[in-house]
């Protein structure tokens, strides 16, 4: 086993010590990356809250490869890379073959709290040092990227990525943004650059700079009901960023007829009312993550319109500090941690 | 006021009783309709055990024409007619003027249960002689197309119509039928009539040959989970008729990745986990009644493909037993009261 240094979190809702912790030994189709930087995801905040043992959070790194398995064919020592939050899949089913991975029928392995697909070990995220990942899911990055920037595109951005795309968002497109955060600044962003007519929509007015700043058009406070009732039907697609628990009822009203709102920020289990959805043939979907051939089309099209995360970058030895702010939100965009202290 | 004769229960989950009833004077562009034939919607049934009040239900009719007032121009005495479950709506809102009246801003006027807009009395339903509609919520139908057979498409069939015209339907869309009563068997009829591959998703094996005679291709038993995992992703658009409170999550594992399930039979608040929607970005969306430009396509449609409903038809004086076997399911696919013995 190769020893590293990372963050780990022992039970639920403690806070993360620093401890040494072992990575598999190279496969032939592995690479060793040295972990530059990680984002800091609602998703590990969740994860300790809810951990039933130790948790290593991270799944949205940049890095350099250090080492590769002797069947690695497409990176060299000194590559740099990313990593996003899928690090495996079964290949094989239906929608590996359609480059899904993220919706691989056994599931895909996740980058950390899920199980290794060979040696069944549980795998530990990147807030870490070093990560051992197959080569088929690491993205190799223009050198010279801005690598801390980066790095919060390998879940908050593909997240929103995917649903802008499969909804076919471009010139013309009316798209509107709800929650300003990690994946909300992103979707703006993508929105802007796709050649959208983008509105951001917060319960604060005092984000209408940052959403013009952003390439918004305008903001829509979503306490003020004569402005939402303004802007009813008027949204071909509504990415809902809020990680809190909130009824769809009046973001569905403000989608177009047959419109589609993607809820992105909170997951598990969602009570809509039937009419809010019948009147209009308005359509409620979520997404999360990405495949392959999806997530290089995103790294391919960030790099090409100069696009990256807004982040405040933080030594890890202050993950607890980050981890803390997030939790009220205090945060613009993205927390990501600079893990050289960890040398 | 005109009188007529109809059925009407007087509180809920009452029988209904014949009884007279008024109809308003005839307006500058009203129809009197004597009504032929109308349809037992399972919303009637839910109206009748629900009532706070009377109710004469009835919201999807043929009948003809018997006068008109002194403005009308698109009909004159004699002519057959179908009405659906809207009689009226604003006219002037975004979503009137784009012809999905269904959408009106202001609430289209229900065909029973609503309240006229101009004197604010309460609607009447068809299970009554006589109706005096709009004519711009009437439609002109083929002399002798078969009038009993008909009437169900005016609300069964342009609930099921509108959602797989918006979902683009057609030659090679693979597109499954959950649940095989008024509303599946039409959508089952019209999925084949545009050209695509059709399933019926049934609890009942002894559906195939019903399913196969409507044009579908296959029978998935949704009880068999063997069945039920072969079909994973299968389907483009999955049409959910099922009136029950049921768990979507079984039937969007069956949409293809960007598929669409649409739930028509069940109306009302919905519980959803947002992972069966994320993992396949599969939407989910409602759909009820129609605009009056779909509403014609679809008669259209109907008499050039020479489609229209599977009807049991029975004299209006047994109103109260097709109601109680439409409560348990007895019906192959709707029934259809004879408004003659009215008279």
């Amino acid at each position: 086993m190769r020893t590293t240094t990372g963050w780990r979190a022992d039970g639920p809702a403690q806070k993360l010590h620093r401890t040494s912790l072992q990575r598999r030994e190279l496969r032939a189709d592995d690479l060793a990356v040295r972990v530059d930087h990680c984002g800091v995801c609602h998703t590990d905040l969740h994860s300790i809250n809810a951990a039933d043992g130790p948790v290593v959070p991270g799944h949205e790194f940049t890095g350099t490869v250090t080492d590769i398995g002797r069947d690695v064919t497409g990176f060299a020592v000194g590559d740099p890379v990313a990593v996003g939050n899928i690090v495996d899949s079964c290949g094989e089913c239906a929608m590996c073959l359609a480059g899904q991975e993220n919706f691989c029928h056994e599931f895909p392995t996740l980058t950390y709290g899920g199980t290794d697909r060979h040696d069944a070990t549980p795998t530990l995220g990147a807030y870490s040092r070093e990560y051992v990942v197959r080569e088929s899911f690491a993205y190799a990055l223009p050198r010279g990227w801005e690598a801390a920037a980066v790095a919060p595109l390998m879940c908050a951005g593909i997240t929103v990525w995917e649903p802008l795309r499969a909804l076919g968002i471009g010139s013309g497109s009316r798209v509107a943004v709800a929650g300003l955060g990690g994946l909300g600044h992103l979707a703006v962003k993508f929105a802007v650059a796709l050649g959208a007519e983008t509105t951001v929509i917060s319960r604060s007015p005092g984000k209408l700079d940052d959403a013009r700043r952003l390439g918004a058009q305008d903001l829509l406070v979503s306490g003020d009901d004569a402005q939402m009732a303004r802007s009813r039907d008027r949204f071909d697609v509504i990415i809902d960023t809020i990680s809190a628990v909130h009824d769809p009822g009046p973001y569905l009203r403000l989608a177009a007829v047959d419109g589609t709102l993607v809820q992105v920020g909170h997951l598990g289990s969602v009570s809509l009312n039937a009419m809010d959805l019948l009147i209009g043939r308005k359509k409620f979907t979520s997404a999360g993550s990405g495949g392959r051939p999806a997530t290089r089309e995103m790294l391919d099209f960030c790099a090409e319109h100069d696009i990256t995360a807004d982040v405040e970058v933080l030594p890890s030895s202050q993950v607890n500090e980050a981890l803390e702010r997030l939790g009220r939100n205090d945060v613009r965009y993205r927390f990501v941690l600079d893990m050289s202290d960890l040398d």
